[in-house]
């Protein structure tokens, strides 16, 4: 079936059900007025058993505003829906963890989160979808600051743990031992992997020798005047100092990491770099670079966002694990070990199948969400 | 199980799931991207496409400020959850319906509008609970204004439809021709309720002889200073221009609708009405009068909103069905019109077996649903 048949014929991708059948008036009345009013009473005295008598307990809010959605832009709230739809349902089938999409038609930063706020009880957790940069990175912030349940912004840590797992493979199917990373895009993903890659250095999974950040105007560096502060804060982690150009900057990088738009990457681009380089195309659905064209300019391995070509970096390889572990180790705040843990986790697991063209394990693998679970579970509260 | 028990067991009492089994890669981008983003677009290029292809389509959501939770009062948000997930577990074992319990921690009355209005989008329909007058009268009047889909107050229509529909059965099995009425209470049930009967007498569908509602300082009447724009509504709808205490109110009166707190009937009330009064007595968990005791002071017929006594007035046999006709029926805006054929149906669907011990079906029968809903869509959009 087509996709719009199929949204149209499910009416939506979600079915919501009682789970205790109401067959009589014994149960009507246990699981509504008058016994549902004890529940009321003990979480009106203990409201931090709230999460133990209902859904709030086990429930992911995924939550948007529209406002950079897919490869589209700010299509805003209504259009979005599908999308967050189809993470719900695939945080049931891949990690049992229900979940409940909802679009915020706000656009403004403030009120957005105080509109998060205001139902922020009814979810056990909050992965924050398909927001802009650089709101994003203030909502996040806020968010994860003011409440006391769990909030991700998947576009930044999904895609960043899975790139980081992805490459810790490719690092180590071609033998290195440091590399040179360049990434194009300086948006929600490539801050997040950029600050990923950082703190997993720090942490030494992994050794940098350089690590570059790149928008529309070139290499970002203290030197420039035109930088927000969350840019500014990317110049000083990645101590770049001086002004280049994407390409020229490119002299001496093993690694390419895309997050920006189709056509991005030349074959020009690739062959600046370091010989036999890595890089990663994740524009979707359009890489950067299409997998071939980089090959035949010397990459040695290629990964994009899509499934039709080897090494596919998707996140629904980390999102579902990643609050399957929070919820089932009852963590309350996200740390940088938790998503090292999950990338390193997600990278060992495959190391069994590891090769060029099979740097990460396979997004259908049922085996996967429980392998992050377990990693972010074992790095606990932090 | 006991209630506190089954709702720690179940850990609330809704599941959600995904309505397509994602088994392979080619369902994963048809449920999510790539294949969502043609659904995105369509809903970008046709807004009103939106609920033809979401669960926004065909979910209703159970929103509550928890300001007026049971007999409770004002416990807030967090209390009242297991009562909003309870409604939804109703909707959807008695009307199948799917329906999102949303409670929102702000009670004031601009903001919490603004905040509904923000997320209206992701409904069908909007089911309004536990909602403390007054601001109960304001709120769902802007959201019904402001919203292009149905709001309903609960709280306030689902309670009078119900009651009108003993009413009528409690007026044909004594052969009566008109009745007078008191309803004691004016909060959102009793100015609901107040509306409702007025409305029917309008359509014929009754006869008042007469209509006084009261509040704890008596008779609402257009002779006093003290009345909110609401209950002043009241005093001109139902022409009273005097003074009088409850109980010196009574004089003359076939039927009193207690919807107040327990206690608040007497058997000395009771004594100043009519012969063979006809006594509803909703205070839940406990009425205004038990029904024993109001039956030795001379009440013919007796209601409450209690399972266990005879004649049980339970707004579940009307929200369900209302809610199904209304989108079933493709309808954006309640009017009386629906409430009085809800009622009118729910009344002649019990003939058969009217008697003065059973004046309204059982709200097991699971054909009252369908009844309900067919009324409304008999109706349509007005």
């Amino acid at each position: 079936m087509d996709s719009l048949q199929l949204h149209k014929t499910y009416r939506g991708k979600l079915n919501i059900s009682s789970a205790v059948p109401i067959i009589d008036r014994e149960t009507l009345s246990t699981v509504y007025t008058p016994g549902v009013g004890n529940v009321c009473m003990v979480i009106k005295n203990a409201p931090e058993t709230l999460r133990d008598y209902t859904i709030a307990g086990r429930t992911v809010a995924v939550i948007s505003d529209g406002s950079a959605v897919l490869g589209f832009g700010n299509i805003g709230a209504k259009a979005a829906l599908p999308v967050m739809e189809g993470k719900s349902a695939i945080f049931k089938e891949f990690a049992g963890i229900q979940s409940y999409p909802l679009c915020i038609e706000e656009q403004d930063t403030e009120k957005f989160i105080s509109i998060v706020k205001s139902i922020a009880m009814n979810f056990a957790a909050i992965n924050l979808e398909d927001i802009a940069a650089p709101q994003c990175f203030v909502i996040e912030k806020r968010l994860s600051e003011e409440l006391d349940i769990p909030v991700i912004h998947d576009d930044q840590h999904g895609t960043a743990i899975v790139t980081l797992a992805a490459l810790l493979g490719a690092i180590d199917i071609t033998h290195r031992t440091s590399v040179s990373v360049a990434i194009l895009g300086a948006g929600a993903a490539g801050t997040a992997i950029a600050r990923l890659l950082h703190s997993a250095d720090e942490q030494h999974v992994l050794t940098l020798s350089s690590l570059k950040v790149f928008d529309t105007k070139g290499l970002i560096s203290t030197d420039r005047t035109d930088l927000n502060e969350f840019k500014r804060e990317l110049a000083v982690l990645t101590q770049q100092k001086e002004t280049a150009s994407f390409e020229s900057g490119l002299n001496g990088v093993d690694v390419v990491i895309g997050v920006s738009v189709a056509g991005a990457i030349t074959v020009q681009h690739i062959q600046a770099m370091n010989k036999h380089p890595i890089v990663f195309a994740l524009a979707n659905p359009t890489p950067e670079i299409m997998p071939n064209i980089a090959q035949e300019a010397g990459a040695e391995i290629v990964a994009t966002g899509r499934s039709d070509f080897a090494n596919q970096i998707n996140n629904a390889l980390a999102y579902p694990g990643i609050f399957k572990g929070l919820l089932d180790g009852n963590i309350r705040h996200v740390a940088m070990q938790h998503k090292v843990a999950a990338a390193k986790a997600l990278y060992e697991y495959n190391k069994p199948q590891l090769s060029l063209e099979k740097i990460l394990p396979s997004i259908l693998d049922k085996n996967v969400p429980e392998v992050v679970s377990a990693a972010v579970i074992a790095v606990g509260e932090v």
